[in-house]
């Protein structure tokens, strides 16, 4: 049977530390197992960079081999259905699908019905196991482990599966975790704090982008204005505890969340998320493949 | 000299049987031949899903080298030609060219002018000849044979090369083919029959997607009208003969040309027939390769 | 340290040679070196079809591990910057980074941020490095040097980055090299010579595509008086020196710039060029992943 990984809920604690664990084993340049024999296919229907590239780097170096959907090429122009996409790879006899898709659960009309695992690469506003578990190797690679860290995840958390995820895992490790940014971007079922007394305050102080391709056509948005309330200024990472650390899922709107002099900044972990992610995502895969 | 395979018209019955016996083997497990030293160009300049991705598949499984063309983001965009197009991937030195383009036998302009060989995968309204040979295995695998069996292709007749390439072929090796749907989708040269009476006397029922891409802009179309005339319903799936089998080409309108309910079905081949094609490419390009 | 590729005024005459005498060995079906552990990214923020594809066909040669990216389906669409974008590939560990972009020296912003090594697929109207290299091996391949031997470059000169380039590594090999085409289209840096005395005095004909898409929207364009006018006729090459050859980085404007019936004549090296770029792509990609 498949062991397919849809959001972190479905692991315990254990098994989230054991994918930590081989991350871990292969950044340190860790035996690979040999994959050659596998084949994967990466369905993305909506558009991605890091998440996209790095299962495809990760896939890369495992030997794998890889089929990249580009959807605007594809049925999909002649209205062919999402389940219909997704079974035909799966009839292709394929071991893994990694997907992107808007609706959240999408997987839910998948499972029971494809003999491939299913790793999701992010559904709608609803979660985003893989990203989730690059931040938690960061916070891990930076503090050892998560009890008692603080954190906020800062921003657009209505329309961010990053925060609804994070949020779960990080308190189900043992973390304090608030959200800020402006309050119709809020859920009532989360902690808030004032932004700067949060940065001030946080070991893990995590930026989100304003999805604006989320929100209502028509929406208006003064990014002056937000970098002004909500933005991480040099100013602001000035008022950071020590060895407190910046991170962000990417892409970064620079000048508005994140200052442009901060994205490189020496708290800031935003580039060493992505080089973490292919690490984590080859953990996914392999456990997918063990199945 | 390559050894192209532009349509079924130019194998002899032996040599498709030999193609079906390939993919057979493979789908049975057997060995496969070392094709490292091969590269593969997908040149799809028509949209697909199936053929382009278990063209794929298939060179992926015989260890070939891939090189997948995105029209896109190519010189197209430069109002570069298709013949200019196809000679720029010959002049690199692959070994196999697989083509799709909405112009019929636009091979012509090609056969003699490149070094690899030619894998059609399809030809405007002209020809499809993996499609119809994934048919063929569906087929064979559930019959044992062709001679005999009666077959009703019923929709959009004018528009679809599988509808062609299987009429010839199928009557070739013997099968009875009779053609239903709206009388303006049908062609004076092939027998007709009204739709219910086919799908009660058929062992193989092979309904067609409307291809409304390829009629002319504007032209009227009620899709619960077809579906009442001319749909697959469970209904009509009742009345079909023991034993008989329905099969669709993909990308299926669901609740058009085939119920909901009916596409996964007990009589459904559909999604094993995307599970031949896979066999049945790659038993296409070994014998491109073998030249 | 990474070895770039950004132009070839960076590169020695030895150095050039050195890359040349590796393509051809290459060619001639030397033994290759093994690459597997290598990945590299194709970042094509640029349409393109040779260079990408030919060093996609290099890559695969050399048995690399391939990621190319698409940009219409990436996080470009949420306004991610060119620099975060290359900036996330290097993060996953790639070896190479393969960058076309429109802007001229995009890979200042790179160098000293990346740890890959860049090779330039083509900058702006600036340089293009890959496609000088297999102009120049098709030229020694034909006259066995450069010194003495005369060109002429001719067309849209102002936007075009092949002139640029081959005027500066081919006077500098010691050849004589005079442009050609429409007064607007010349820059005054550049020898002009009248086009039919040039195309009859010189050894290489190299004929250049009207890049339109860099031109301002509504600049007029005859294409049939430019024919007359700069188009290498059936009668323009009649007038060519015995032994000299045509060459074009295409695509070509068939019927504009090259008569149809030209393109592949007997003088005609178009499609030789295509051939040999793989071959030198090969050995830039070498030399980038020894250093």
């Amino acid at each position: 049977m498949a062991t397919h990984l849809l959001d972190l809920q479905q692991l315990s604690i254990g098994e989230i530390n054991d994918l930590l664990d081989l991350a871990q084993h292969y950044r340190d340049g860790g035996p690979l197992p040999d994959c050659s024999g596998a084949i994967v296919a990466n369905l993305f229907f909506e558009n991605s960079t890091r998440t996209q590239y790095s299962f495809q780097t990760a896939e890369e170096r495992l030997n794998m081999r890889v089929i990249s959907f580009v959807p605007e090429t594809s049925s999909l122009q002649k209205n062919e259905s999402f389940y219909d996409t997704v079974k035909t790879f799966d009839s292709f006899g394929v071991n893994a699908l990694v997907i992107r898709h808007s609706e959240n659960e999408y997987y839910n009309d998948l499972v029971g019905h494809v003999r491939a695992a299913i790793l999701n690469g992010g559904d709608g506003t609803g979660s985003h196991p893989t990203q989730s578990l690059l931040d938690l190797l960061t916070i891990r690679q930076e503090f050892g482990g998560f009890e008692g860290l603080k954190a906020v995840i800062a921003g657009d958390i209505a329309h961010s599966r990053v925060a609804h995820t994070n949020y779960d895992i990080m308190t189900r490790l043992g973390m304090e975790v608030v959200m800020s940014g402006p309050k119709e971007y809020m859920e009532d079922r989360y902690p808030y704090e004032p932004f700067d007394e949060a940065v001030a305050t946080s070991d893990v102080v995590m930026m989100l982008r304003v999805q604006r391709e989320r929100h209502p056509d028509g929406t208006p948005f003064d990014p002056a204005r937000y970098h002004r309330e909500y933005g991480l200024s040099a100013r602001r990472v000035a008022s950071m505890k020590k060895g407190a650390i910046i991170m962000h899922p990417a892409p970064v709107n620079r000048g508005v969340e994140v200052a442009d002099e901060v994205v490189e900044c020496r708290r800031s972990r935003i580039f060493k998320q992505m080089e973490n992610g292919a690490f984590v995502r080859m953990a996914a895969l392999v456990r997918a493949l063990e199945s």
